[in-house]
């Protein structure tokens, strides 16, 4: 039986597991996310013990992190947080310290596209080759599969970026540092704060709020299934616990759209089309675990 | 010597030829695209004509076809066009008539892709496993490779019709009948004259439509890249014909983007990152042509 180490890095908490598969957990941790070198200390003391406990070695680690994060693997910065605003966090590598520690293979994404890989092996896009999975909380991110492997590029998407529309009556500036009118300026948990005044998970499900906020979600789906032209695409993070959204986004979706793309899967069958994750709030550590299982797969 | 054919199927004409490499184009003819029965037939009589001429057999073609058309090999309308408002092209098979007369193996592709995969083979992203061309003229349309495969998943792309955000000064309600305010309703030849009352080629480069269409093609770019993390972005098509548009669109790209995307490539070298087509107006035969070669490639 092999044993893996799963991390999912975020940026309040580093989740830990070891497992030998998604129904075979044997260790987890939440470790806070405070400076690098104490909380990279903590992960690691967390997996050295159980080695030393279970007199059993790891085989690999998954790191699936946030971001932006340098996925190129002949980078030499592979591996590393770049140029994120968290304090204390720019320019920080995640994966050398791992490796300097254990000297076992490493798989390296974002932390999106963990989620994403969680979900495809395991959740609402097993066995498809081509789907998005959006992440929508205190940030947007979104991970795309495309022919079966993950899409990166010049880098990973960042999806949270793309340009929203107008919607006639909205006259909110945004949140975003960056752009004056993008997808995480206008939909994610703060902007929903800051626009209201009052917290998302305050609002009562007929608020006003989700209405707004389901009308430039509707907005990133029709520009996702015309850029990607995905399966299925997946809605989760925090506001998509709110899920009096769902109806609201597929309704939205399809009024925008309005029938040019003709496919069954869209037209007749939303609900299975836009839907939110099938692992719920753990795609992102058990996809840690599928690219831990995975790079020893590759290697072999 | 193995001699293949090319066809790129267009609204206006079919372009078709025979050749050796694309160094060694034998043949060559342009058939207006009237009705199928009329056209195709016409086809099929030029590359029959070469094959009685000269005594060759052809050994595969590779079709680059205007859409939406049915990509999926493993649907009984793979190959055909859908559901095009083009009069009489709306479910035509376009593959299955050449499979009756020559029984040799088909590529098939929507006409963006074709054109995408001329210029990953001979052109401007020669050597990149992740980009995307857009043809921007009588409408608009986007292709894109990602990991070295032409993204398919549901469909093929119809990245002509993402959100746009509105452009101060500007309240033209769009020429796409489907979608208020996407980039195709925006950004065509057709919305240019429709806008401005006269035609795009009639305008002087100085002309404040120009200003505005870089608006919005800057507008896609920005989505293009948050979504797809491109190595590089290729223009083509009639409107970019108008080259004073290429430095207003890297520049406003890099306004938008506004120092987000942290990556030299963008940041330091746009001139290389947004470009024109490397093989100009041949980009889509001879990607039907690369397409006929690496069908045969891959039959081995």
């Amino acid at each position: 039986m092999k044993v893996y180490g799963a991390i999912e890095g975020g940026g309040t908490k580093f989740n830990c597991m070891v497992a030998s598969g998604p129904e075979d957990i044997l260790e987890e941790i939440r470790i806070l996310t405070t400076k690098p070198e104490e909380t990279l200390a903590a992960v690691i003391d967390f997996f050295n013990k159980y080695e030393e406990k279970s007199g059993e070695k790891l085989v690999s680690f998954g790191v699936a992190c946030f971001g932006p994060v340098d996925i190129n693997p002949s980078s030499p910065t592979f591996g590393s947080i770049t140029t994120t605003p968290k304090a204390h966090w720019a320019k920080t590598p995640i994966t050398a310290p791992l490796k300097n520690v254990f000297n076992i293979p490493i798989a390296f994404e974002i932390d999106v596209n963990g989620a994403a890989i969680g979900e495809a092996r395991w959740g609402a896009a097993k066995g498809l080759k081509n789907f998005v999975y959006y992440t929508i909380g205190t940030g947007i991110g979104g991970g795309a599969m495309v022919n079966g492997q993950m899409l990166h590029g010049l880098m990973h998407p960042e999806m949270g970026h793309m340009v929203m529309p107008n919607i006639p009556g909205d006259d909110f500036k945004g949140v975003c540092p960056f752009h004056d009118h993008c997808l995480e300026a206008m939909a994610t948990g703060p902007s929903i704060e800051k626009r209201w005044g009052v917290s998302a998970e305050e609002l009562p499900p007929e608020h006003p709020a989700w209405e707004l906020e389901a009308e430039y979600i509707a907005a990133a789906m029709q520009t996702t299934i015309c850029v990607l032209s995905p399966e299925r695409i997946i809605l989760g993070g925090g506001v998509m616990n709110q899920l009096q959204l769902f109806p609201m986004v597929r309704e939205k979706t399809l009024k925008r759209l309005n029938g040019y793309i003709r496919k069954s899967e869209i037209l007749e069958d939303i609900e299975h089309y836009i839907v939110p994750p099938g692992l719920g709030n753990s795609a992102g550590i058990l996809g840690a675990l599928a690219m831990a299982m995975d790079v020893v797969e590759q290697d072999k």
